[in-house]
């Protein structure tokens, strides 16, 4: 590659921030860093924009604007903070912008990122799940180039490249099938949230865990995959491979599947990002399946697991129905670490919401947002106990 | 796609003939057929001449020319005979020649198809691996492409597909291990020719079924992938995959591996071949991962299974050494096939000959061929009876 490319990274402080920071910090010639942005982390955020020599830093939390300039002090490196400074420091334009923001949150830097019509290595879920055609339409108009970060869509991507999407026969979505694969749906009922934030294969937070238990992630996924390769929801599916070592696969026409198999560190995926088309070195041990000796592999059952029936039929459905159920469920996951609701209610609850009907399809971030917030409140209300 | 390509098929009436004319057929309009060739099935290759109204018919045994003459009376196709009519056949120019006549008789006519620069879908194994400096020359010098066909080396090529080769950390080949994968070294010594012939995952003739026994099919592949993919030596490995579900695999730098996987049917790498950069149909079953179960792999056993080894040495040597392991293995499977030796006496033998010193390097199609001639001679040799 000749001389180094420009990256931001909207959400420097998260777990998948931390993991871009670690590949450029390993070939540091690479990469020059024009914005690093972290909700209200000043201290940390200061360090890191110190150390790769940010152009500029902003916190999304504006009340953490003063501590951030104080760590920033002398250092001659830009402080912002507030919703309007982060779309700004995404709209500076970078050769990367990696969108790492959790959450509503990261919509708007998002689309800013998108909108600049260069690379955007995406981690934000909701972007595509909540914002599936809002997104989708704002890649097409300004030829930006989307790179999943999320290790299954990754996987999708590699196994698509050099290939037409009208070639495909299959896409399929691996899913570890979470802590509880082998629950009884009677155990399922009693499943408590510290059984639930145990995840076999990879170390998250307690909601994400949470939809690993209940496979919204996955459905999630498959939200996020109709919508990143147009093959219909009718060639998509589903597989439970409890060892996540195939990350995904794709069936062509002639009957070659393709699969990217790989550790369970995010590493991976963002160095195909970063690097793509092309391949970075990365930290990671190489495959040993003799070492691993199995591969295993079986149908969903949407019977104890309905969320990814939820989510294929949100995606369907079109329009709101997606950030319907996504905004429904975090507030069910939420119920459910309080212990408010049963394990198996919480995608009950995301269905009951969704049963309500829905509101007009979105046509631009705002209405997301405005979708997003209604769905929440109705969620909360189909768990409150029926006097 | 616009318009018919162009397609010959030497070696059409063998088992990667019949599985390419079978795709052909699939898709008439497709294709418009140059050349067929046969050994000496006079009938059988003048029915499928005038089934695809091929230009010219050829056999290379000349002594079946009267007969394929007779049956082609009347339809105005061009019958020929002898080793330099197949090569005139393959350089008429197609767009794409599928090179698959068995053994030495391959090489000549394969070479004369990639001198036409255009595509060659290889199946002769004898061209890379006896002659793989030969032929590798031969394309950089014409411009062709080689698609391999076998279907270990066309996994391997189909996860290389927009990739840099420099990226590359291994390439994987995997071997099912073949009929004898759990057999205890004394258990070897006694095995018969029935045994070894009985494949579990593919039906193939005599011959091949052996190598797959020894191992020595998946050296010869190896050293078929070293002349391929340019990674050196030590960036190929081998791993047992008993239900041969992965074809081969390679891995990246940056730890993703891209496997292909597919069901045990030639027609799979065949349609690769043909239609790349894109894909067709075929009539092969869609992968059912859940209903397969489970993928295992393990590490091979040179001890019981020595043939690796050899290949791999014999690939390190270069020069000549490859064409005397091939020549020198041919020998003592049919020697183990008429009950002459012992089963693990194949590899030794083929090692007994490589270990009494190599002529130089082949430069020319016709120095293989003598390498080849003298090597089979050594190797009956070293199976005569100490007196």
């Amino acid at each position: 590659m000749s001389g180094p490319r420009t990256i931001s990274v909207l959400g420097a402080t998260g777990s998948i921030g931390a993991s871009t920071l670690d590949l450029v910090r390993r070939n540091r010639d690479a990469w020059d860093v024009v914005a690093l942005t972290a909700n209200c982390q000043a201290k940390e955020l200061a360090a890191l924009a110190r150390e790769f020599g940010a152009a500029v830093a902003v916190v999304a939390d504006e009340s953490c604007l003063g501590d951030l300039r104080e760590a920033l002090a002398g250092s001659g490196i830009e402080a912002a903070g507030g919703a309007g400074a982060l779309v700004e420091a995404a709209s500076r334009g970078a050769d990367v912008t990696v969108a790492a923001i959790v959450g509503c949150a990261g919509l708007a830097p998002t689309m800013a990122a998108i909108e600049q019509g260069r690379t955007v290595a995406l981690a934000n879920k909701e972007a595509l799940v909540s914002a599936g055609e809002v997104m989708t339409a704002a890649v097409a108009r300004s030829g930006a180039t989307l790179l999943p970060v999320d290790s299954e869509h990754n996987a999708i991507f590699q196994c698509l490249v050099g290939n037409a999407i009208e070639d495909v026969r299959w896409i399929t979505l691996t899913a570890s099938g979470g802590p509880f694969r082998d629950w009884s749906l009677e155990r399922l009922h009693g499943a408590t949230p510290a059984e639930a934030v145990k995840h076999p294969n990879w170390s998250m937070g307690a909601k994400i865990s949470v939809d690993s238990a209940t496979m919204m992630n996955k459905g999630l996924e498959f939200i996020e995959a109709f919508h990143l390769f147009p093959v219909g929801v009718e060639r998509l599916r589903i597989i439970v491979h409890p060892q996540s070592i195939v990350h995904s696969m794709v069936e062509y026409r002639d009957g070659s599947t393709l699969a990217q198999l790989g550790p369970s560190d995010m590493r991976v995926p963002i160095a195909s990002a970063l690097a793509w088309p092309r391949r970075m070195d990365t930290p990671c041990a190489p495959l040993d399946l003799a070492a691993i000796g199995e591969l295993t592999f079986r149908a969903p059952d949407e019977v104890r697991f309905p969320a990814t029936r939820l989510a294929r039929e949100a995606a369907v459905a079109g329009g709101a129905a997606a950030a319907v159920l996504n905004a429904a469920n975090e507030v069910a996951v939420a119920a459910f670490l309080d212990r408010q609701i049963a394990f198996t209610r919480i995608v009950q609850c995301a269905e009951d919401v969704l049963s309500r009907g829905l509101p007009p399809a979105p046509a631009s971030l705002d209405e997301v947002v405005a979708i997003d917030r209604e769905a929440r409140i109705r969620a909360r209300e189909t768990m409150e106990p029926v006097r």
